[in-house]
């Protein structure tokens, strides 16, 4: 992200400040990208703004064409490769990049940027919300009422219990921070393995198997990459203690949910609380809404409705502010580690 | 409780201590009374000790008669006014007498003594849980699961979100403390009014309708009384608003279940966390499973199986200590208050 072109420089952005915003139809309010949104972040940003907003179904070509700056979520890849050649930062609102991968499609001369960490207020909340439901057997206690059974299972105060967070990022670490409130000892993985505030004991993911039978819980806050793709298998939940649950507020594809659904359905794990799915919205005919012991969350555990797109935005704001200082960017995506 | 008989006075308790120990079949092990449990808990009173453990439909008649201690739950109290003429203490294992109320059978010179204290740590722990659930909408998730309905609605962070607890006592104040943890603003009503260190703003319960529109979340965690019961009715729940969900930890008979479910079904309140029903264990057929939004406990909440017992007698031998060296006695319930 060193390449500069003429418009850049450390003296400023010469010639105003292209925008291009895809919104998607029919998803919730919450997540509309609106004009003002994005005028009042960059209000500080090389004017004039050229902004253009449109929903995905009914692009501008020709401000495409001249764009510099693109902010969406769930866009069409090939849509930017073939019609946006000056485009410096592509932004998108979710943590999560793996549906652009690889990254081959980029134009030459831009990166991708993600908005990591704008979820982790709300995400951590969630992590210790599952912790506790997981202790609570707030699963078993759901698929009970679904059939009309009162079955009364004791739990012990979670303070002093294992939770294993399969990789620490923004969310993860955000959730070590809330399990530490309540006195859990909190357990790591992560790439670079290097320790982090609320992790009392970090390892790098070699490690993973040597942990999980220590874990009253396992949290999955995993990117999914080539390396992650699933490493929550059969072997690894058999690893985990009956009495233990699982959260999962990664992607779908780093667990094994077949091999989940198994463990849960032998009573060889108590609990599971499953954020995330292979298809979104989850079909009526999958399988996984009469698991026993799962509780299905509609994809909602790290979204904050209240400053959801306000947040998203000021990233892109606040980079495009770097690139025109001749700063490095935040959040970029690594090509290479997918993240 | 200042009445001595002979046997007892400052300077120690002259012949020994008669403790008559009471279970009931088909409980759950974690609360077993055993004969292990209270040598150990009663190591430091005046020996010999004279220990009886039995199930309730093996009374030992001749050791009842002589007891002046006596420890159970959901005993018959017609049978201890008819056998039990020695008895300086009944000890109960729940925080709730509601079942043996009026104290018109106790025998002459005892009280009664109630276990409030023992559930907070567990308890706290699960109140902070049903707040989570209810901001993070856990009983309409789980509703919309039973339907393999895809549903999402957003929620946002909890901190600084106002919580009611009608009724702080040891849980409802063990529930504030967690709830400040998370930075919630905490309302609170007692019979005093008196300041609580947890609670931002206490009031008695006239108060209750004026504040019942300030809540995002109503905890019922009061003892229920001729004053309490009923007082969570449809007046009361419609106060309250449709964003807005409520925990019953206290007793069923504390709010209309009925008024509370038609709120549920007319989308009047968002959700409901009920840890306590009319009849225990809640039958097949009542009507509380299918009503939406509603999570049904199985009175599970604030039991925790390491040391609910444990701590039970402890608080017993504490007591028999207070008499023998005529000190006042702790969660003596007052006939008059109920509680």
């Amino acid at each position: 992200m060193t390449t500069m072109d003429t418009r850049t420089g450390r003296d400023g952005w010469a010639a105003g400040t292209r925008v291009y915003v895809e919104n998607r139809r029919g998803r919730l309010p919450a997540y509309t990208i609106t004009e003002e949104l994005v005028r009042e972040a960059l209000r500080d940003a090389p004017q004039p703004l050229t902004l253009t907003v449109r929903y995905a179904d009914e692009p501008d070509f020709a401000a495409l064409a001249e764009a510099e700056f693109f902010m969406g979520s769930g866009f069409d890849t090939r849509r930017l490769a073939d019609h946006a050649p000056r485009l410096r930062i592509v932004h998108c609102t979710s943590a999560g990049v793996d549906q652009y991968l690889p990254l081959d499609w980029l134009p030459a001369g831009a990166v991708l940027t993600n908005s990591s960490g704008i979820h982790a207020e709300k995400g951590g909340e969630f992590g210790l919300l599952a912790l506790l439901m997981l202790n609570d057997r707030i699963p078993e206690h759901a698929t009970n009422q679904r059939r009309h059974r009162w079955h009364r299972t004791l739990s012990s105060p979670i303070r002093g219990k294992t939770v294993l967070i399969h990789g620490v990022g923004a969310l993860g670490g955000a959730i070590a921070e809330k399990a530490k409130l309540l006195g859990l000892q909190v357990l790591g993985t992560r790439r670079s393995g290097a320790p982090h505030p609320y992790v009392d004991r970090m390892h790098g993911p070699g490690d993973l198997r040597r942990l999980l039978p220590e874990a009253d819980f396992l949290v999955v806050s995993c990117p999914v990459t080539a390396e992650t793709r699933g490493s929550i298998g059969a072997a690894e939940i058999a690893l985990l203690r009956p009495e233990a649950g699982l959260v999962n507020v990664s992607r779908a594809s780093v667990v094994d949910y077949a091999a989940l659904a198994d463990a849960l359905r032998g009573g060889r794990l108590a609990g599971a609380v499953l954020d995330v799915f292979e298809q979104e919205p989850l079909p009526p005919e999958a399988p996984w809404w009469d698991v026993p012991n799962l509780l299905v969350i509609p994809h909602v555990s790290s979204d904050n409705p209240e400053d959801y797109v306000r947040r998203s935005v000021a990233l892109l704001a606040e980079n495009i502010g770097h690139l025109v200082a001749g700063r490095p960017l935040r959040n970029v995506v690594d090509p290479v580690r997918g993240y």
